[in-house]
């Protein structure tokens, strides 16, 4: 508390990271990173990077990263908008579109910094109870509103939407912005990119943190009709004209590029996810069925606190949330196949 | 234009960086970029981190980075607060401490980012007219009002106001927070970092872009005393929790440790601007009293925008800002030594 604080400070209900131990020696499988590292030529490019340029300012438009984006998805450079981190796009998304309009819409279970974006900015919000299989309930997702958020696949649940679903909130709400948040399309949801063309109202935002194992250099887009951009735009250059540094831009655009690397570790992590969710049902566990690098699972017998703690003294880190109904649930982060193994062994001694 | 944007969208006045040539052919003097390149102690921790962690999320409150810098101020790291950029920790304060307030103080000619940041987050603010030698009014910046910002040296003027100066501001101004922004500080002007310890309205912000020469990394930092940091911190914390990548992180912190580097290439740019501001006064050209790495000239025959075209057309970028009291002004970084020739030679040439 300072009596030097905005009034707005004092409100403020800010986000809570999943722990990043500074000393690796835990098995991490608590903030949903990728197991499998960047691709090389990433790497390499960034090393390449790293020398006397850094002295000069980056593009601050972001220009080859956006080109290449816009290209994979048959669209032009200014359908694309780039910033430090999805979780940055985001916040500038919920400023340039939903501030002092109707309260936005979006899941009661989903990701957590939703409603921090929205004490942020002041904007009124209304969340939507999930159903009792846990999915999205796409009838109160519409009525007089001032936009809707949709985490496609939904986090910590991991359950995606179809795209006709996605389509729906969209012509149920022509005149506000449906944002669809896609962190974890990658691993098995249909992306809504290809609805852009069609619906004015629609904004994709996607992160190279997961997928492209980038977490580290703090990467995320959105895609949308260019007077969404530009929206975005204006709202970047009132805030900071350079988000993304030199390095990340010639990391991000080469990871992008190499769609092998890809295609590669997307589809181990999509193997081992469904060897882990068989196995722990068969240990006892409820999984809800996950189209992301992440399951989430309930034992039938043992409380996911008393889980988390026993993986945590043995130095497997997952995350859980306080949230009344999903207190009984563990979300747990897919590891490399050997990382998968010491959990389904750590929890049959613990079960 | 578009109908989803907020409200606030359409009043935004955003800030237009320098021009950034995508192809390196310019000899560059309008961003105050720093021409010695960064430390290479830097690059080699930077290439050191370009690896598998980098699939692993950033340390969200950069530890290692604020104790380097705390430790140096004397200070503890609870003093600290690290960022993308000076921009963005400058955004959050904007944010932090001026919103909902009364009108906020600035010298009218002073970094163009301010009055940016107020339109975002709709706050009022007065500009005060510099004095006819271009300094800052000190008796203007106080009275009723929400904060008060100086940069210090003053953008794009270069000249600095000694630490009674800023002792008289924050005097005067007990009740509101008085940011101090530091960009070109390491230039020849004092830091009030060190008066940190008796005010608890003092908010001091430095960066690594231009005496650090690290502007393509994106680090800035502020420094305070604890219960500002924390505000600013809760701001990040509802915005995006890791705002510094791992290799902004490592390249900054070894940047800020490897002092030697930092004097050498310190001097030669404090030495290169006193002889170039030597020689362009012998062309007819005043320029005002510089504690920063670029200088701030006016010739006495030829206006500012032919010389901003001959030189654009010889290869050399310079900064013009078309504002009424300085268009005859034009702002040019201190190059290496040898652009600084080429740019004597190509004024010779022009006049």
């Amino acid at each position: 508390m300072s009596r030097f604080w905005s009034p707005i400070v004092h409100a403020l209900e800010p986000y809570t990271p999943g722990e990043q131990p500074k000393h690796q020696s835990f098995i991490k499988l608590n903030t949903n990173e990728n197991p499998w590292g960047p691709s090389p030529r990433a790497l390499e490019a960034i090393k390449d990077a790293s020398g006397d340029a850094l002295r000069l300012y980056p593009d601050p438009i972001a220009s080859d990263l956006r080109e290449s984006i816009a290209s994979t998805f048959q669209l032009s450079a200014d359908h694309i908008f780039a910033g430090n981190g999805s979780d940055e796009v985001l916040a500038h998304a919920f400023n340039a579109f939903f501030c002092g309009k109707d309260p936005v819409l979006f899941p009661e279970i989903t990701y957590a910094f939703y409603p921090t974006y929205c004490k942020l900015y002041s904007i009124e919000h209304r969340m939507v109870a999930l159903t009792d299989d846990f999915r999205i309930n796409l009838d109160q997702l519409q009525g007089p509103c001032g936009g809707v958020i949709i985490a496609n696949p939904n986090a910590p649940t991991g359950i995606a939407l179809p795209l006709e679903d996605i389509e729906r909130v969209l012509k149920a709400n022509p005149d506000v912005v449906v944002l669809v948040d896609e962190a974890y399309v990658d691993f098995g949801a249909e992306s809504a990119v290809a609805l852009v063309p069609q619906y004015d109202n629609l904004l994709v935002v996607q992160t190279f943190s997961k997928s492209r194992s980038l977490a580290g250099m703090r990467v995320g887009f959105a895609v949308g009709q260019p007077h969404l951009i530009e929206g975005l735009n204006r709202v970047k250059d009132s805030f900071n004209s350079y988000p993304l540094g030199r390095l990340s831009l010639v990391g991000a655009l080469a990871a992008w590029d190499d769609t092998a690397w890809f295609e590669k570790t997307r589809n181990q992590i999509v193997a081992d996810r469904e060897r882990l969710t068989e196995r722990m049902q068969g240990l006892g566990f409820t999984v809800l069925p996950s189209s992301t690098n992440f399951i989430f699972a309930s034992h039938e017998s043992v409380p996911a606190e008393q889980l988390l703690a026993g993986l945590r003294e043995k130095g497997i880190l997952v995350r859980h949330f306080k949230k009344e109904r999903i207190r009984n649930w563990l979300r747990i982060s897919i590891g490399t196949t050997e990382e998968c193994d010491a959990l389904l062994n750590t929890l049959e001694a613990l079960l």
